[in-house]
């Protein structure tokens, strides 16, 4: 069976499974039934053996999934089986916060390079990286062989920064940016907006 | 029609219906069909139709949407007619760049209050806003009858804070902690974990 035929959609929930799955093995549970699964992830247990289905079967009917195998099949699938490098656009807040944050290394991703427009910035620490000229995007994310971006810059600068960070060869985009990009097909973008979540929220909390 | 009927799949996609449209709209247009719509959004036009035949007929066949109160009617139904004030736990790196972030006021979202434990940040400032000890936390978020909580603090402390702002009333809280909560049915949950949306774009990027 070829990666081709998954919907985009189950791809997206395999990290949520394996991040529960994870969590579940810490607690030392060594097997897990869809049923159980699916509470915890607030799902169903059909929409979990469907989706697992994609990829072969885990598991015997009735015995549950065995969880340290699941979660190898899961790494390998989507990847994680090594260290991926990442280089970050924009030295803010935001962008600083992003190459702190401790649950990166942990998880497989390593925070490489991170620029910034700023001249007070450039040339200053965020812990072991120190913030690069934007100038230098392109020749530094090229050296480095580098496929993940993630933009941290305001709306207003974010379809540029991509445009550049796709010339230069990254090939997935994290952007924070409150804008639609316009990528090439084959660029893999991922957007993320705390104000698009907290407007969904409202919709259920309005009705008090 | 009541709201109990709509599945919560589609209130999520409600918020970039609105984004996009808010877009056109400061592009100059006036109406839209449900297939540009989807092309911009990528997804597709069934989807779009089926989405907001959920609240009622807005366009007629043929015709297209008229974008103006097509953003009305959603802003309505996303109860975004007013000002909705958050209360952020977790005063480092994420939680300053949360409290700054210029897109929360730009689109309703008022930061009132802003908690830490860390004695060489309470009393200091992030833009206007003074950082409180969590120890006043329940009575601050009573006092100013704040409903929607954001949690920006490790992992390890991220249930307990999410009890307490449970307790003093918070509805729903949006939280950048990499653990699944447990809440009570009746508080409504977004999780924002950038992992998870990496790690789904390693399984495309792999196939390199």
């Amino acid at each position: 069976m070829t990666k081709e035929v998954v919907p985009d959609i189950v791809i997206a929930r395999l990290p949520r499974y394996l991040q529960c799955l994870n969590l579940m093995a810490k607690e030392g549970l060594h097997t897990v039934s869809s049923g159980v699964l699916a509470e915890r992830l607030g799902t169903t247990a059909a929409q979990i053996r469907k989706d697992l289905s994609y990829f072969g079967g885990f598991g015997k009917q009735g015995s549950g999934y065995p969880i340290y195998s699941l979660i190898e099949a899961l790494q390998e699938i989507l990847n994680l089986d090594r260290i991926w490098q990442v280089a970050v656009v924009g030295a803010g807040d935001l962008g600083r916060a992003l190459t702190r944050y401790q649950g990166f290394p942990r998880r497989g991703i390593e925070i490489k390079l991170l620029f910034d427009v700023d001249p007070k910035l450039v040339g200053t620490k965020v812990g072991s990286i120190t913030i690069q000229h934007v100038d230098y995007l392109e020749k530094e994310i090229q050296h480095h062989g580098i496929k993940i971006g993630v933009l941290a810059v305001p709306a207003e600068y974010a379809q540029l920064m991509a445009d550049r960070m796709v010339e230069a060869g990254i090939e997935g985009i994290l952007s924070y940016a409150p804008v639609s990009l316009i990528l090439p097909e084959s660029v893999h973008a991922q957007h993320i907006d705390p104000v698009l979540q907290l407007q969904t929220m409202m919709y259920y909390l309005g009705e008090d």
